[in-house]
């Protein structure tokens, strides 16, 4: 644990300043908090005239505080947190929270203000958390340093899960939820607007925090993504897992996480595409954020997970819902397998179908926790969930001794508990016990569906640069050249002229006019198909030539480029670019129409392994057209898994801002792939 | 109120056959429940040996009961069902709910047990509830004819709301999560497997009831689809909206949804399009089921849905959630439009963007009520969304209050609550005074997007019949007949012999075996294409008859079909089938490949009317590139739209199973459409 954890989590003395007397004001709260919750160290409050407040001895200012002070949170109106910091800096205090807004995120004046608090505070070695956070609550220690209304509550339940949350105000909700359910947190952090502390470098310092079993985080957005990266990581190999719940998962959450900040938004794809890459569990239900982290905690991600669970049941109906509800999220309720039937048989149980209904059979704990544990040894299921009907309602011991009794035999694979009626006592039981239980079945298949989604973090691998020089607006000749260099077919030729006719090319070919400032060819006419002989190109050379002069005549024209005419199986786009958010990806899709108006893509983060490549093509439907669909011909999909992988390579070209290869051709089985158009946008 | 009515929702004189002593045993509960929620009538007990059973006099038999009894709960064992149905059909009884299992869904033994019990209820008069039911319950009359264990909480609030439940244990399940939220229901039934009464008669009993304000469906299938139609436009009618949540999203739901009845599943899709034509709104996820009638009480579905809302938020991270999550169920959070803003700025508000923030400007009753009545007036939205944040957890009344004064200002469109943090009192405050509120940020879509999606039941149409005799088994020849006869365009010609080229016909053509034998006539060689001319023709269908004649040999040959080539814009898929549950339904899609690998198909309960007709062609993607997409050429929609109400009178053939033409060539606009391959099959 370095200083900084301990100044943020395990403060021993906390400098209030802008403390209020008024009980009723926002910037009294984190005092009345901090005692309400038992801290039990010094409370420092700044007034500039009271020498008392809420009777804690005050000070007039951060400076006149004696002794070494380990945290300091800001309660101040935005005008006058730069005086403050400035104080606070000298006093060499390790760490500060801001709780005013109005910084960055509300135009120039904010942001230089925000750049001189900055520059003050790195060079004093002080780390800034916010603006507009809500501070942090440190459960286990009792240390409530936050103005959260959710800290209202006469007691909140200590737990081991950590919680990093962008918005302030989550933050309290979610805490609110999960003492509900007996969910108990460790930490929990508001990171606002995160003019320095990302959330991932705060949850960074709680990977190592022996109090912390998994880590939640909240987010609007992601920025500073190594900072998550390392978190992943480090969570991973200290066994800890990571759970996001992020917006933007529609255009318009994604317009709103986004703007208070001014950051362009990144794609929701592309932020799927990091936490898979990070090994971050997504859960999508806010319900689901409470209820995974008992899925995960002391687990791995599943190397060849199944996608398909076993299903007990003491309620026919409300199993036949759970089974429902997880098909729609794309997991299988599957029958009990060879091993598992026999399991059933040697008990004695019935079972047809996907479904075991054990009303008849009882729901004695004894055979409840017989029915799981051999449900439990089916090969082909990655958990054994059990759908609880009355008994968890009205005998909530009995309906959880089952599951208690099947845990204590030694679980293959994780057991779950989703419980259909009202049933909080039961809920209550199983979070206490550590026992995933689910209060939806929409939250139920959200993290069965995490849970199959989960991997681990992929190697991190740099990728090779490719020192293939670029000008600053590359024409499509030199954007296929670069991909050339990658190693993609991409046979072309240049006329500088009309007259020059290229030797040794393959007829029928195509005319395109080349000039780095014409994005959109064919509008201009400057795209002419199925040229059938040399003496067609020269005077489809010529003609292009005068009809591209007159309808752009700003235009440089750098003279033509003919290729043979494709013609592949299938056609893809292939796509490299640097999302806002994450940085470099790669994106897979249908060439033609389909990849938009059906949104037939897929992405990853760049680069990319051939396998990782493997799965996209598996993921974008339309190319399953040429997998071998309905006895169709296959096309090279071998070559278009290399191609992917080249192209994400140009994550290493930092002068490439996006670069798109559409139509890639894909010839048959053996043939390769065959650039048929591609261009490049520098930096 | 008719006299089933009466005897299932407000029996004075109730027979428990087979009412037991023993407390601990299932087949006590009725009586137990009976008596606990206060039960003001006789309660009957049968039992062969007993005087007296739990306190009352017992009868040996049914036939033993003094004077008229209204209705009998049937608690034997499944053998011992039949001789009591004939007793209590001799009683004159007018309803029985049976509570075993074992009947059509055991086997031909059940089955026929079945058919004998419902002869015997029949010609008696007699209706039967079940079997498989957990009986009947009525809050408001304080009478809990059942099993369902729900009933052993000490009190259960009464409502408005009825459940009818093809599930008995989620009948229980939806009473015990709607009582912790203070949604209380006025009756609860069970129906069970559906021998005889289904769900849709039932629910069409309770139309009418003064107790009832709005009617939920828990559905695993649609049984007897006339009752559900009848009852969703008395409801309309009645200005009571119709609910449902079913089974059968997922293929695996499908399958156990109806496995145990025998009954083959329909299509999730066709059930979709069941609900909407009828005017039942659906919701997905099970707490959207709770939360809905709220909503929907009280008001007429909206004619023209502008599918987006106004949204208020204590809680920028909370209402941000609001709205991510409303976008991906498909509805748009809308800006302030002009009323609005002019509403808002005179009221005081700064405002900007999708969500308006009143944190900074105060949670005080007042200030939200302005808030709320300012979005109210915006004209292109459906709802008002009020989200709340902390103070929903500290300070219900205060957190309610701004609500329920927007209210009493007249409410212009519905305005409803989403509760971030953990708020039970404030969810019970706002069920109380009948306001939509959310437990979830899923659920709160849900509801909304259900509210959006919900309409009026269209009007009943009988098909005009086409009197246009079909064989057993339709070639293709005749199937094109039949479409022709409906009035697509459908140009071919027969050759009966391979000599007899017809004439008249525009070359090149395409050349197909005809032979109602031959469902796939490319696997034998039967279809070629693109023949130039007269003698080619002849020769092609020479070799034909030959090749298919070696292929096929038992194949009964009725000669050839010859057709022009057809090039249109584009494909469709247009199809006609009856589903297993719903009935007639029409079908459109995507021509070629992409119908089957993006699902990019649509459907509608037949017949269907011009407008539902181009309704669908906007839902199919693929046909967007035929609508003005891109500046590509425009097909004719117009005759699409044509053809597919022409199809949809395919529901008068009631000889008539399947149909499908696919392709069918859409032309150019104005040009019409062509049928290029046709199908049917009859029953």
């Amino acid at each position: 644990m370095n200083r900084l954890h301990q100044a943020l989590f395990q403060p021993r003395r906390i400098a209030l300043v802008g403390a209020s007397s008024d009980r009723t004001r926002l910037t009294a709260r984190a005092q009345l908090y901090l005692r309400k919750h038992g801290f039990a160290g010094d409370i420092l409050p700044v007034h500039p005239r009271e020498a008392e407040v809420l009777g804690e001895k005050a000070y007039p200012s951060v400076t006149d505080i004696p002794g070494e002070v380990d945290f300091a949170y800001i309660l101040l109106g935005t005008q006058h947190v730069e005086g403050v910091v400035d104080a606070v800096a000298a006093k060499g205090i390790p760490a500060a929270c801001v709780l005013a807004d109005g910084f960055a995120e509300a135009g120039p004046e904010g942001a230089a203000l925000q750049a001189r608090l900055l520059a003050t505070a790195k060079a004093a070695g002080l780390r800034i958390l916010g603006p507009n956070s809500m501070g942090i609550i440190n459960l286990n220690d009792r240390i409530a340093c936050s103005v959260n209304a959710a800290l209202e509550a006469e007691s909140l339940p200590a737990g081991r899960i950590a919680l990093v949350s962008q918005s302030g105000s989550m933050m309290g909700a979610i805490m609110s939820r999960g003492a509900a359910r007996g969910i108990g947190f460790s930490h929990l952090v508001g990171t606002g607007n995160e003019a320095d502390l990302s959330a991932g470098e705060v949850a960074g310092l709680l990977v190592d925090d022996p109090q912390v079993d998994a880590i939640l985080l909240f987010l609007e957005a992601i920025r500073q993504p190594q900072h998550f990266a390392d978190l992943a990581r480090r969570a991973h190999a200290a066994g800890k897992p990571v759970i996001a719940y992020k917006l933007g998962r529609s255009p318009y959450g994604a317009e709103l996480a986004t703007s208070h900040t001014g950051a362009l938004a990144g794609s929701d794809a592309a932020a799927e595409a990091f936490f898979r890459a990070h090994g971050i569990a997504r859960a999508t239900t806010l319900e689901g954020l409470l209820e995974l982290p008992a899925l995960l905690v002391g687990r791995k991600p599943l190397a060849r997970p199944h996608r398909a669970v076993g299903v007990m049941t003491t309620t026919g109906g409300g199993g036949a819902m759970a089974v429902d509800c997880l098909g729609v999220a794309g997991i299988e309720s599957r029958a009990p397998d060879a091993a598992a039937s026999a399991a059933l048989d040697a008990a004695g149980f019935a079972h047809h179908g996907r479904l075991l209904d054990v009303t008849l059979a009882g729901t004695k704990p004894d055979r409840v926790a017989a029915a799981l544990n051999a449900l439990q040894q089916a090969e082909d299921t990655d958990l054994v969930l059990s759908v609880i009907g009355s008994s968890a309602q009205f005998r909530p011991q009995d309906s959880v001794a089952g599951i208690l009794r099947a845990r204590e035999a030694g679980l293959a694979k994780p057991l779950a508990a989703f419980l259909v009626p009202q049933a909080d006592q039961s809920l209550r039981l199983l979070a206490e016990a550590g026992i995933p239980a689910f209060r939806t079945p929409e939250s139920a298949a959200d993290c069965i569906r995490a849970w199959c989604d989960w991997r681990a973090p992929r190697a991190e691998s740099a990728p090779p640069a490719t020192p293939h020089p670029l000008p600053a607006r590359p024409d499509e000749a030199e954007a296929r050249r670069l991909f050339a260099a990658l190693g993609l077919d991409s046979p072309f030729a240049v006329m500088s002229s009309a007259d020059e006719v290229p030797e040794g090319i393959a007829y029928p070919v195509a005319l395109k006019i080349l000039s780095p400032d014409l994005a959109h060819k064919t509008e201009v006419g400057g795209v002419k198909l199925g040229i059938p002989d040399a003496a067609a190109l020269k005077t489809e050379a010529a003609a292009m030539q005068a009809r591209v002069a007159e309808r752009a005549p700003g235009a440089t024209l750098a003279g033509f480029l003919v290729q043979p005419m494709a013609k592949g199986l299938g056609e893809a786009i292939l796509g490299f670019r640097r999302d806002p958010e994450v940085g470099p990806v790669v994106l897979l899709g249908t060439g033609g129409v389909a990849a938009e108006l059906f949104r037939d893509v897929t992405l990853r983060l760049a680069p990319v392994t051939v396998e990782e490549a493997q799965e996209m093509i598996a993921e974008v439907k339309g190319l399953q057209l040429l997998a071998g669909w309905r006895g169709l011909p296959r096309g090279d999909l071998a070559a278009l898994a290399r191609a992917i992988v080249a192209v994400s390579h140009l994550a290493a070209r930092e002068d490439i801002a996006e670069a798109e290869i559409n139509p890639l051709m894909v010839l048959g089985e053996g043939k390769g792939v065959t650039v048929a158009d591609a261009w490049i946008v520098r930096r």
